[in-house]
């Protein structure tokens, strides 16, 4: 672990630096595969599936049959989790919706903006050891809630063509339209253009290794939306002396264990909480299970020390963290201040791990500073905003001039004219 | 103009088709400027300054003195229309503020959600002979009501260093923090560094030709996030026999002289209002002062005749235009069912050019297809969205079981560990 003892703001931008990824060299092995298959379709998705996943399939959808069969497969237990999570999360996903927006904002002229579902996303979800069927949750109830026609999820085939069961469980148990066998850059080339099987999406959703996001960053360029920019997953603690140590390294170790990339950041004003939670650290570690990943993100964390309260707020507002903890006396300081973060966790008995399963709130979230400047997940992620205009004829009597004289002045006639034309007509009525 | 009669539907892919653009070519000089701008800054931003603009300055940033000289030159009349189109623009923005999301997802679990601004934003502005300080209005009185803190403000000087006044007066009066004589690709890469000057923004909103476009996209690889992907403006009506065949010209003409890549589309189940707009268009045209760049647009424009009114929707939802303009007896029918669309505009008496001034929606909209998947500019666009949650000692009791067996079984035990400490500290008590 690295120590810091009331960095001067000169070592900030150090300080809130991220590893920088270069995913230059597997970019134009993104590029021939998208090419691929684009002009190949499924053929080429069942090469690439083939090569990478090392199975040949002849259907990449997942059937009904598959369906039930993964439902007998999935704990009673496990079960019952995701019901719990699917209720949380739908009810505070439920209470994002917006109603329309009516304003008349001059006589006559009526304007309103309404939400309508993107019509069709798709959800990607690793495969792996760890089969992330939370992220099916967190993606597919709040697109079932928006109202998105199609909900596609790829997710890719292990070496007997299957995908994990609980994955199949929970995406048809929350609206997903329909599942296939696809990974990689393979599935988000089909989501971007269709295939002969896979439909084509407007919006590509989920986490994925360093080829999928490379992927989802060229789906874009071909007009694909793409819920936001991806890095390595973040957490940052501020606790004073009222949080409790052993909870704080348990947290942690829960951000350590994702990956050796990992970011883990605990800001503190006490001296003897810092030296407490290091050594808890060192205990605690030792019985994981991903131990040898947890120790390679624990040696690059950094433990902070820093006085004021007012300087660990800009620096964590500097810093602008995926997940941020809240442990302090204080915390209503921290936060009415937090400008930039994607999910904040306030007090000793909630952690972490809270929101990515179960508290309700999406755990798809902005990493790598971009928490400044995007929202993480959210029912708004599957719709967009359209406006709506009506002006009645005293309306355009009321505004027209004032369209007229500013058309003018931006040398744009034909916008004056056409409401000259209406302005003549309703003066000759 | 081109005319189609209830085009198949096999045929409408080739019709809802945008003129492909591609920017390669001009992707590599953006790329070696931005280079040059991250590392040399205000030496690099004044030496493209002189060669692209033609003027050699020593201070980008505009004085207040220039700001005071701007608002004598610009005539009453022009900042009259200005105060009503803030005033509307204002009204319909300040209406879309969200309060926060509150939430007991399950009991002793409270989540909430709260929008905090963007804390620094770019405003681009171009210059040229078409002042466009109707986006000033568009872009800088949302990012004020969102409460962004730094809005800046990048717009090309012109051969005397000056920036149009119209566009100083609408910036100073809609609180932009500084305006910055600076355009071009180079803005875009000042705003993404910073300079010396010129300060790093989070996200740049604004229009421009092919270089700034790129330089948009080239800032989203530096981690600057932008308001939406470019493309021409387009045009879409539906009318029926109830529209003025006049006024449905008029409109077409104001977006046809936007540019000669402009995109103008007529649907209608008339075949005598598509004659009659046809005529209206020959005789309208004439007079315009763009009328060059018109006459180019509208040749490439489409006339399309559907005879049933569910077709004509679906057409359009697959087009997915920036403005949709409805002129129909059933107008119900099409508000109720437009699902793509950046901006509508309903009636005879509701022109386009209204909404690009002075009705009270924003002007800044997504084109080339882009409504399927993208908002245009709104008052969510300057912020983002943050959860929370506060989780109580019994709430914890009601949700941590779950959480262990789903980051079992999903393979994270730390994740799992995190919540089994504190449900054992609780037990003890």
């Amino acid at each position: 672990m690295k120590k810091y003892k009331n960095p001067p703001q000169s070592q900030w931008s150090t300080l809130t630096q991220r590893p920088t990824q270069s995913f230059a060299e597997i970019e134009e092995t993104v590029k021939s595969i998208f090419k691929e298959i684009q002009t190949k379709g499924d053929t080429a998705v069942a090469k690439y599936t083939s090569l990478f996943d090392g199975i040949k399939l002849e259907n990449f959808l997942v059937t009904e049959n598959e369906i039930k069969e993964a439902e007998k497969q999935v704990l009673t237990e496990i079960k019952d989790a995701i019901a719990l999570a699917k209720s949380t999360i739908y009810k505070f996903h439920s209470a994002q919706k917006t109603s329309k927006i009516e304003v008349e904002t001059t006589k006559g002229v009526f304007c309103w903006q309404e939400k309508r579902p993107i019509q069709k996303v798709g959800l990607y979800i690793p495969g792996g050891t760890a089969p992330l069927f939370s992220t099916v949750l967190m993606l597919a109830i709040p697109a079932q809630i928006a109202g998105c026609d199609e909900i596609i999820l790829c997710s890719p085939p292990d070496k007997n063509g299957k995908v994990n069961p609980a994955i199949l469980y929970a995406a048809n148990l929350c609206g997903v339209t329909k599942i296939y066998k696809v990974g990689g850059i393979q599935a988000i080339a089909a989501l971007t253009f269709g295939t002969e099987t896979i439909p084509k999406v407007y919006k590509i959703f989920g986490p994925g290794n360093q080829f999928v996001t490379v992927a989802k960053q060229v789906a874009t360029q071909f007009g694909t939306a793409i819920d936001m920019p991806a890095g390595p997953s973040e957490l940052l603690i501020y606790a004073d002396n009222s949080a409790i140590p052993a909870f704080v390294a348990s947290d942690l170790l829960s951000q350590a264990e994702h990956g050796t990339d990992s970011q883990v950041i605990l800001v503190s004003n006490s001296q003897k909480l810092i030296d407490e939670v290091e050594k808890e650290i060192e205990n605690q570690i030792q019985v994981l299970s991903r131990k040898e990943i947890a120790q390679k993100a624990i040696d690059n964390s950094k433990l902070i020390f820093i006085e004021k309260e007012n300087d660990a707020l800009d620096f964590i507002n500097e810093y602008a963290p995926e997940h941020f903890i809240i442990c302090s006396k204080n915390e209503v300081y921290f936060i009415n201040g937090i400008q930039n973060a994607g999910s904040v966790f306030i007090g000793n008995f909630t952690p972490e791990s809270a929101g990515d399963y179960a508290s309700g709130t999406n755990h798809t979230l902005p990493t790598n500073g971009f928490s400044k400047n995007y929202s993480g997940v959210n029912l708004d992620s599957f719709s967009k905003a359209i406006t709506f205009q009506k002006i009645s004829e005293q309306g355009l009597k009321n505004i027209g001039n004032a369209i007229e004289i500013m058309a003018d002045a931006e040398g744009l006639q034909a916008h004056k004219n056409a409401v000259t034309l209406r302005l003549n007509a309703l003066k000759n009525e």
